[in-house]
């Protein structure tokens, strides 16, 4: 029998935001995928191991390129969905970690996709997204009554147009990008959010670049 | 010692993607209260009551109305405040209960504000929101690259402009106004997801009006 892919969600930072369905799935597969990015930062793994036992799995790191060229990206998801195959063929379910929730910006619907198309099951265990665990952690609510939320990336194609929308925004990848995030949003409050959830925690408003890569960036 | 008011987000129907946090926070608050719509609704309560034993514990319903006066809203929100406020001032520790994410179109907000303003602590325990558990369930990313997610209710007064962004879009309270959703919609692809995560979910291309109270919208 085939082992079955479950592409699993498991926050923002805090072990403890982890859905109690994570968990048991995280617990029960006997191989455990993590992505690797920038170096050596396994973000998703160190969260998963706060509240799972790791001992006498198998952990495979799928290392993903942080490039923009699809060519690049294609081959790397081609080879990370290889590696899995290699286990899901001999009957081994595989758990694939996935910061924030796994259906907003995650990599892993290129890899199901070749999943599918190999012959084999996969199926997706939502979680919290960063913004929403950002906005626990600042007390605040994200949206109101009638209100706008507003979720893109800081690269966007429309970003200045979606800068310019009435209601909450939520600003992805924000690394590199700040000084244009504070021109773009006027006057208005910007929170920066960085490692929300860890032990080094950051909560401030923006008025300069030292953000590092983990950082939710809300303007309301 | 006066007691702690806890906002905790229960997610959009499994009672398995509750998290961790939320789990034992309902354990160890002395005090649940959970509110009550639609008659007899309480679908949030039902929802921890999958994983949580409820024995010996208060359980406070709030009777939240389903107007748009903002008089009205306000005089439900300061009752459901003041009967918080009599266990809070015992000492005891209160859950609130809130389906979703709760910094997500909740009312805990306005509640958080008047517990504040009365000298009392509150916090906030995020969840998986509705839409990511409905993109799950359709094993379809929400958003990839660089694409926009916009979320908003379909009584919202931008409501025809932003049908016109490009990218995805997530249509919250839409009881009573799929006809409108779809001309809007143009020829995009509309599913629904109702009772996501319940015994009775129901995830259908959207065709008519006969969805029912907690649906969730994603139009891409």
């Amino acid at each position: 029998m085939k082992g079955i892919l479950h592409g699993v969600s498991v926050g923002a930072g805090d072990p403890q935001l982890m859905t109690l369905k994570a968990k048991k799935l995280i617990d029960t597969c006997a191989v455990i995928a993590a992505p690797r990015t920038r170096g050596e930062n396994t973000l998703a793994l160190d969260i998963a191991k706060g509240v799972c036992d790791m001992s006498g799995k198998d952990i495979v790191y799928l290392d993903f390129a942080m490039s923009t060229d699809t060519a690049v990206l294609g081959k790397t998801h081609k080879l990370a969905a290889e590696k899995l195959i290699l286990y899901l063929s001999d009957g081994k379910d595989v758990a694939l970690l996935s910061l924030g929730d796994i259906s907003i910006y995650s990599t892993f619907s290129y890899i199901a996709e070749y999943i599918a198309a190999s012959g084999f099951e996969y199926d997706i265990c939502a979680g919290v997204p960063s913004f929403c665990a950002a906005a626990a952690e600042l007390k605040k609510p994200l949206v109101s009554g009638n209100e706008t939320l507003a979720v893109f990336p800081a690269c966007s194609e429309s970003f200045d147009s979606l800068m310019r929308l009435n209601g909450t925004k939520v600003i992805m990848k924000s690394a590199g990008q700040v000084e244009k995030i504070i021109e773009a949003a006027g006057g208005a409050e910007i929170i920066a959010v960085e490692n929300c959830g860890l032990e080094n925690e950051r909560i401030a408003p923006i008025t300069d670049g030292g953000f590092g890569y983990f950082t939710t960036i809300i303007i309301r």
